[in-house]
């Protein structure tokens, strides 16, 4: 009686307070709602990211959904209504796995905020990870559903969260385009296991959509509902959040119909190792580089090139073998969704006749993906109020010591 | 017998005796084979470019072909052979038009060449212009050919044109990825038409490949034979030239098979107007800015920043109306296979209270794709051997007066 309303109140004041339990390699970028970067030095260790150190990303408390007594709902323009258990789609449709990298698209925001203040969390390169994600193909259901390809009504296929701001009531949502949901090339999954296991809470149990090549807010976790539309998403996710603007656009001017809502990003690259800051001894005579590249839209990665001179001059590294299930790097013009890793082992400076030595390394590094984009030098033209799609060249710098 | 004899070696001779006359408009970037440019003013002028300005782009003499005996043959892995001569193309294929932009993959190959000396025509930024093609789709004859989705044997297609080195006697050639030919999205032709005209001699008469999306060279003209294969082109030009290599690569340690050939070029701009080095004069107040922006893939535009004072600060340029045919600007995750054309209307610099006033005025653009895909800022980073692909911010100055 009086304990028990005692924890629903509670519940009712603190809705995080049932949110999991997070590894403690894990750096916290908010509490609540929880967000946690990966590591550097653990992203470069594996072509696939570990489940329990996967980057997470949550825009609202964590919602319990009890796997089975979980339903689907599938109801729209073009389509009967359909509900189905988790059971009913995993055994009405043929399981298909993909790997793929799901990258958060503020991902390298902190290094925005430092050319001008930006909103949104102080993400270092660690809102990214690879995964091999079970489930059945988006395409089959809305097949099954009865979407036909050509209906004139339909052009989006929106998703709904089972998950809700506690204050306002608003669910999360966002939309992807039609072309993409039903390409049989660009295996939009209905997820419920990552690398072999069920999904995580955190990670959107027990069904979550994977957009591959597309930015993370769109594969929409804890899944309730999949809207064919003429229409994208309403939510607030989808029309003024994950958009870039002109770098003279603040939050005094931006017009948020002005630009579309981010999907496949662009061309982008990190140095994960060494860490920013680590001494580096000349006398090591060479210093190794460890890395990722990855590119939307199935864009695979053909080059990365490194610099130890801040980027007066730039070696092409060394591009490791994919993770299981994704095609070799270069090998594909398209479906290439996972991450390329690299690694690199430069000469280190020597000192000149005089002695003299640099007091710091600049080590930069960019990729090329198979449509030949580079990424953007700098930082500041490619400014944005909300911090995203920052895929300028990334730089880190070391002390250099004799 | 004397005088057609000596016509006919005259005609071995001079290959290049036959070639077609060419509008007084062109820069001409090399006579024999003939590549003219179309100068920037016309290009800004009209969203379609009219035929007779539309830069040529020719890599060896232009050979005659009767569009009366014409025959295209269809001969390779998983099809049966099929000849068709241009009427039967006509009448037992359904029309298709497609508002397409073409730009050679050495478009502004000219300012990098001022970096450090690379080997090609030495194009300013009029190798590009926008059609409205007409023809038949590859897919469809490809169809007829008997050629399945899925034929594991299959996965380019090959073109080869009448065109021949007179020396060596090398065939043009060049391929796609199948994936790209057999899309219904994609759009590829075999083109008899172009803006409502048949074909030029110039331009591929009377059959060429129009390929939207990607580089030029994948176009080929007066074509002769179309392969499905489990490989790519072996030409010297799908291996060895259209391939871009890190900023140390140079003739001595290129090695060609490290590189992909280039298909989808990344996104990229110019000013067209005004001219480099016109004059302005301060008290005018202002300047208007006309350009082009354009992406492969069928990424369209979704912004062209644009500066006056060398990328210190940047406003967002008009998009101008599309061709007829194609998409509005930013409208379209994917088909957007036409330039857009856009327009800036800017203040010019003051004088300062001492009546200082910088010399020069530093025009610069750049273009976001529908990917959020920025140009890179400089072109030494993305420097390579052929000059290809050159998409590093447009800059261009002028003289500033009082
Ligand atoms: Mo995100
Ligand atoms: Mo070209």
């Amino acid at each position: 009686g009086a304990a028990a309303a005692a924890t629903a109140s509670a519940a009712v004041a603190d809705p995080y307070a049932s949110d999991p339990a997070r590894h403690p390699a894990f750096i916290a970028r908010s509490e609540r709602p929880y967000n946690g970067e990966t590591p550097g030095t653990l992203l470069a260790a594996s072509p696939i990211t570990p489940n329990e150190i996967f980057f997470v990303r949550n825009h609202l408390p964590v919602p319990h959904v009890d796997a089975t007594s979980y339903k689907l709902t599938v109801e729209g323009e073009g389509t009967r209504s359909l509900e189905l258990s988790l059971d009913e789609l995993k055994s009405r449709f043929r399981k298909h796995t993909v790997t793929a990298t799901i990258q958060c698209s503020g991902n390298r925001r902190n290094e925005m905020s430092r050319v001008k203040a930006v909103k949104g969390l102080a993400w270092d390169q660690g809102a990214i990870g690879t995964a091999v994600w079970g489930g059945v193909r988006l395409r089959d259901v809305l097949k099954a559903a009865g979407l036909s390809e050509d209906d004139p009504l339909v052009r989006h296929i929106q998703f709904e969260g089972y998950d809700k701001d506690p204050a306002s009531g608003e669910i999360y949502g966002a939309s992807i385009p039609l072309h993409k949901a039903l390409s049989l090339h660009d295996d939009v999954l209905l997820a419920y296991e990552m690398n072999g296991e069920p999904l995580s809470a955190d990670h959107g149990a027990p069904l979550r959509v994977i957009v591959p090549g597309v930015t993370g807010a769109r594969s929409v976790k804890w899944l309730r509902r999949i809207i064919p539309s003429a229409s994208e998403s309403s939510s607030h996710w989808q029309q003024r959040d994950y958009k870039a603007f002109s770098p003279n656009v603040d939050w005094d001017n931006v017009e948020w119909t002005s630009a579309p809502a981010l999907q496949e990003p662009p061309v982008t690259s990190a140095i994960c190792e060494p860490a920013p800051g680590t001494p580096v001894s000349v006398s090591d005579g060479e210093i190794t580089l460890r890395g990722y590249a990855w590119s939307g839209g199935g864009r695979g990665i053909i080059r990365v090139d490194v610099s130890t001179d801040g980027g007066a001059t730039w070696t092409a590294a060394k591009l490791l073998p994919p993770p299981p299930g994704a095609p070799p790097p270069g090998s594909s013009y398209t479906g290439a969704w996972a991450w390329t890793l690299w690694e690199a082992t430069l000469p280190l400076p020597k000192p000149s006749d005089d002695g003299n030595l640099p007091s710091t390394l600049q080590l930069v590094c960019k990729a090329v993906d198979s449509s030949y984009n580079n990424q953007p030098d700098a930082i500041a033209p490619i400014w944005n109020l909300r911090g995203i799609v920052n895929n300028a060249w990334h730089r880190i710098s070391l002390p250099l010591e004799p």
